[in-house]
């Protein structure tokens, strides 16, 4: 269980590191061209996705996301006492990240951010954003399980762009992002809403996946490792 | 049954979701640079269909277009019965995924197009987008299936591109688009033109695939559940 | 064999109606800034390379490139003749196809490009553009055939933005483009100098993947169809 | 061997030419749009890393980076004098690839680059650049060797937007990088940071790598040739 935590710590820094960095490169780049940063920031976040959970997936389960993690502990694929390991691992690495980015672009550590994103059309952004994150690893796992990497990828480099909040999806990175006052931040004051969102989409595709998915045991198989 | 219904549901919702909001995210974010707005539109639904296909494929063919599921009726796969129950169930869960969006950028829910789409350059290009579209999936289902969602997520990415209407190549979405005045919108009155270019495209498609593949028996494989 | 040639044909208009198609919409959308017009044309090329060498690859060997057929004959893979009739479809099959994409665009059906593509920088591209893909498609075939489709789509990917030439590496295209006065053109007084250096650097490719792939019976494998 | 120093000669040398090209062809088409051109200088890197690992990973590894021969020489795969043959390949071939690059679009073959990249911001980048880079390497080789190409190829894509150097992760190509006075060169005299960064960040990975894939034998199946 000790690799296990490592790899979500691990997995964990180098995403928020890369959602982070590739913001703050897209923004200072690209002459106020926010599609174009835009673009930057998917291309990375997506590629990133791929690479971390082929690596980490066999050991951890890559989920690198406490929403995640939760449906899996609702599945009864990891016990509380791990999941509860699996939050601290995702919001302690993925803060050493955010810092690291701003070590390398050279700014301030320490940083609160001040960009809101608030409103009924946000939240529900991340309603969706969430559920479809949930459903398509429950969706390919079982029965694609090589597609996993690239499915969770390209979801997310999708979701970047349909949705209005841009798809945070993840409990963990909505509070570290509210400690970056970059493209990719979001004013501490907005984000239990959006956590809060993010934790009903999850329940959501959970349920929707026992619905659709019937015959699989989607207990099983969710990680080598637990 | 009632799972394949629920799986072109909930994935026409998803799709159509996904071509609406990220256009409108284009539009809004790419400072009056269509190409830059089509690059983020086109990455989005081309990342969301090989998400889709691989979760759904097993489940209900991952169809979430009318003239393909047509085609499968042609060669027999489906019943009558059943393709209209998928008719159906694209139409109304892919205009459900339209409202969502809309709710997610804080646009009015109901809309109709005011973004005229006519004229014989853009009828052609409809017959020739659905045609390839159709061919894409007849030419691989047989003999690489596990090459169907890439190869259906890449032949749109080139069509959004090379043809002069940007690609409709779906009857539902056309009708589903003719509800949003938006980046992705066409007028309702020139919906009727295009839909019937994309059955002509996919019956055209059907003879040809009859011809280059004569060996495979194209109406075996073509769902695992039908 | 009619089979292989009748997709040669269908492949080679595909392809060349999305090279001409994408270059057109590129450069109407983007507003003058060619990086990004050539962004979309890219994209849009590796993308149906991929599906059209995932779907004819078992049929024909999905040349849709004289210099290609040239090296399999060279190989022995293919006759005489049979290379004859590939060019002659790859020929036809790809005029359509321009034909196709000036029809879907609302443009003069008949064209010549206006467009001056000379020099000896131009000319070492398109030596390096066609050695490359020749490597690529030899070194590649024989252990990891399931490859070959990526591989050619990303190499082309890679070659569009790395040769100064935009990497033609195909004397069928290049006749093809130099009956469009579009982004993808070339002057028809400049064409064979480009056509000379393909089948050269394809050339060179054989005997360097006959030095570095040498327990490879690269004669092999090379078209299930053959 | 000789066949392994030839694949990694070549190899480098269509690798730095990509790098050298693609950032010439960014930086003239993009009209002053930096992220523009980082995103055709990105995509055209990872596409070729794709290509090239695939062909000559059977034959070489595919390293093209003297940080990667190292690691495999700590982990025994490699002797000595097999990794300074590596060496001399990777740059040799490198460095004409980079001359081509400069012969392809037209200027002068020998430069030296007077673009400054210092500071702690980028050395740090350069640390986690090719300790990523590593850890993708060692982390998917054992267990997923066939995800490989794609890993690195997605990883550099991730890399490139990331840090604030935009991830050189290779002495051979920063030492060749110095030599172009284009988009991604580097002042002569900025050099040797980089590369000591760089082999303290594979280092660093390889003692990481060691920790959390302990049952791998990490020195096995790292080349097919060696």
């Amino acid at each position: 269980m000790r690799r296990a935590i490592a790899a979500e710590a691990v997995g964990s820094g180098l995403l928020f590191a890369t959602v982070i960095g590739s913001g703050v490169m897209g923004d200072t780049l690209s002459g106020g061209n926010v599609a174009v940063a835009l673009l930057g920031n998917t291309l990375a976040t997506g590629a990133m996705l791929y690479v971390l959970i082929t690596m980490f997936g066999p050991i951890s389960g890559a989920h690198f996301n406490p929403a995640v993690t939760l449906v899996f502990r609702l599945l009864g694929t990891l016990g509380t006492r791990q999941a509860l390991a699996h939050f601290a691992a995702q919001i302690a690495g993925g803060l050493v990240g955010v810092w690291i980015a701003h070590a390398m672009f050279g700014l301030d550590i320490l940083q609160f951010s001040a960009k809101a994103r608030t409103g009924p059309g946000q939240w529900t952004s991340e309603v969706v954003a969430t559920f479809g994150l949930v459903l398509t690893i429950l969706g390919t796992l079982r029965h694609r399980p090589q597609s996993v990497p690239t499915a969770v990828a390209l979801y997310i480099t999708a979701a970047y762009w349909f949705t209005s909040s841009t798809s945070f999806a993840n409990p963990a990175i909505t509070l570290a992002r509210s400690l970056s006052n970059t493209f990719a931040g979001i004013a501490p004051a907005d984000a239990p809403a959006f956590i809060a969102c993010q934790f009903a989409g999850a329940v959501l595709a959970l349920a929707t996946a026992r619905a659709l998915f019937p015959e699989a045991d989607l207990a099983k198989d969710a990680t080598a490792d637990a």
